[in-house]
């Protein structure tokens, strides 16, 4: 009988936040949870999720309603997908495609607990009928080994609605609360429904764009990085003001004291932010979404970003190598005859 | 009676061009060198220098007339100390601090075989009295194990006067043209006098301050960037044309082709730029005299130059993390009460 008002949620990506984002759920006894499994599919498959959690204790042997290792339909559709992979969109398969199969047009309402900005467009396009809303996890849970996951921080979800002109805002305001109260019954982590969308992802750029992306390149965590202070003074704050004022000419005000709160946001804990963790494991980096987006919308509202300009450069180039290193690209021993330095490829 | 005619140089610095310019200047016969010797004493000491060179042949077992640990006077006073060791100005100890022992006043003449703009000016600062000259070498040598040089590429090595406006231009240029005899002496290297050293030093930034940090930064070789392109394009290029601004504007003007020429002057061999190599050693790089100088340049002339001023605060902080490295700075694990990322230290 409970199984019949409860939701059906696709978990796509279920590393620690996944994980932590699909047991809350069904902790809240609302959610039937698919998980879509990887690389620990065997580990979980065998002896389930351990978790040891600030907010739900040791739980040991625990597995979602359902493991898969690939997504398909599902019996009643989906009311929600949602998808906590890391969103590469220079790295094929595209998000839109991975999740396809599973998706029930008009239906199914997906949830992007993902980095960056813009992040909406390409499902928007792919799923023209379908309501897309944002995630901002606060979470930091970590994967220690397979199916193995530590939560230090408290689970503080925000959820906003991305707008769909082909959907009216009501209707995506109810989704969004829809998933707040789903994510909520657990009474366990803490979820809000913020409805502006572009202030929250700007916001968090104010620290993505800029310490993420500069530890990446650097391959320092933020402690080392404010101890030496001149990278602060010569990257990080001139990077953070750029985005500031891309989000203000782009109609997302920030106050101005967000800048050193953002300096100094993070406690001396040595923390290496996921881009700097995803090149120090020669992984790609989520740099279009996080730097190339919120670069893209500098060209177009015409604001200067001569350090951002920088920053994508190296890190685009640094994607090429994890490319090349994993024989995706092969560099010719001798030198091409078509290759002219004055095109672009 | 030869050696009596002979010039005294000490040469500081004996790794690959060191012990090349060592060789080449003894094989002349009018200069009697003593080497300054670090890491490779014990092999020299032992065994002499292998040198295979495309100029000079097979040579085993070679010494220059003296061989030393550590710099101090000699019995004739040294008529030419030459330097081919890293500059690292934010490195202690100085240069000029280095070869004070060596240095009679008024009489040794400095010949600085190094990277750069503005090494001359601690120099001139330290020893007012004395000639100071420039050197750019194009040679390719390799000390590739202790006391072993390999030369692939000719010894091409122009010289010029740097203008201390203490001397006279016309003693500089003798004292230029002299050092050229010297090291043509042999017959075998390629060694010109070029009187506009701030053109030449200035048209060799336009390879190193770009290609040779941006390498640095990816830890790529020029030949991958090249066949990459969106680095050359992104990166590469916007710095060189910096440094050609900076140039004509500081009084150095250079043909517009440079640049092109400069983007593909490497071949297709793979080549690692020494920054690029120091940095993948966990060595100090050249970054001050290579981006730095040009970069103050830059402002006291008023030419924008955003691209080099990120790769600037880069190399700075790659330069912070190998002192880090060596323990010569230490981050404390609890954040100090003093720290305030509002000023800079």
């Amino acid at each position: 009988m409970a199984n019949q008002t409860r939701s059906e949620v696709l978990l796509v990506g279920c590393g620690g936040v996944g994980a932590l984002c699909a047991y809350n759920l069904e902790v809240g006894t609302q959610a039937n949870v698919t998980a879509v499994l990887r690389s620990n599919y065997d580990a979980v498959d065998k002896n389930g999720f351990s978790i040891s959690s600030i907010e739900h204790g040791e739980v040991t042997g625990w597995r979602p309603s359902k493991i898969t290792r690939t997504i398909s339909g599902n019996g009643k559709p989906f009311d929600f997908i949602v998808v906590t992979t890391k969103n590469i969109p220079d790295q094929p398969p595209a998000i839109a495609e991975v999740i396809s199969p599973a998706v029930t047009h008009g239906h199914t309402i997906i949830v992007l607990l993902q980095n960056g900005i813009n992040i909406e467009r390409p499902l928007f396009k792919a799923f023209p009928d379908n309501i897309v809303l944002s995630g901002v996890s606060m979470i930091s849970a970590t994967e220690t080994e397979p199916g193995k996951v530590r939560q230090d921080d408290p689970d503080i979800l925000i959820i906003s609605p991305f707008h769909n002109p082909r959907i009216s805002m009501e209707r995506e305001s109810a989704a969004a609360q829809s998933f707040v109260d789903l994510y909520s019954a657990s009474g366990k982590a803490s979820c809000k429904l913020e409805p502006d969308v572009g202030t929250i992802r700007w916001r968090k750029l104010i620290y993505n764009a800029c310490y993420n992306s500069i530890c990446a390149i650097l391959d320092m965590d933020t402690t080392t990085i404010r101890y030496a202070k001149h990278p602060v003074n010569d990257l990080v704050r001139p990077a953070m003001w750029e985005i500031w004022h891309i989000a203000k000419a782009t109609g997302h005000p920030l106050p101005a004291d967000i800048v050193e709160e953002m300096v100094d946001i993070d406690t001396w804990s040595f923390f290496k932010p996921s881009m700097a963790q995803d090149t120090s494991k020669g992984n790609f980096t989520e740099y279009e979404n996080i730097v190339g987006e919120p670069l893209r919308e500098a060209q177009r509202v015409n604001v200067p970003a001569p350090t951002l300009t920088v920053i994508y450069g190296i890190l685009k180039a640094l994607q090429w190598k994890v490319r090349a290193q994993n024989g995706l690209i092969k560099v010719p021993l001798e030198r091409p005859q078509s290759l002219s330095l004055l095109e672009d490829s």
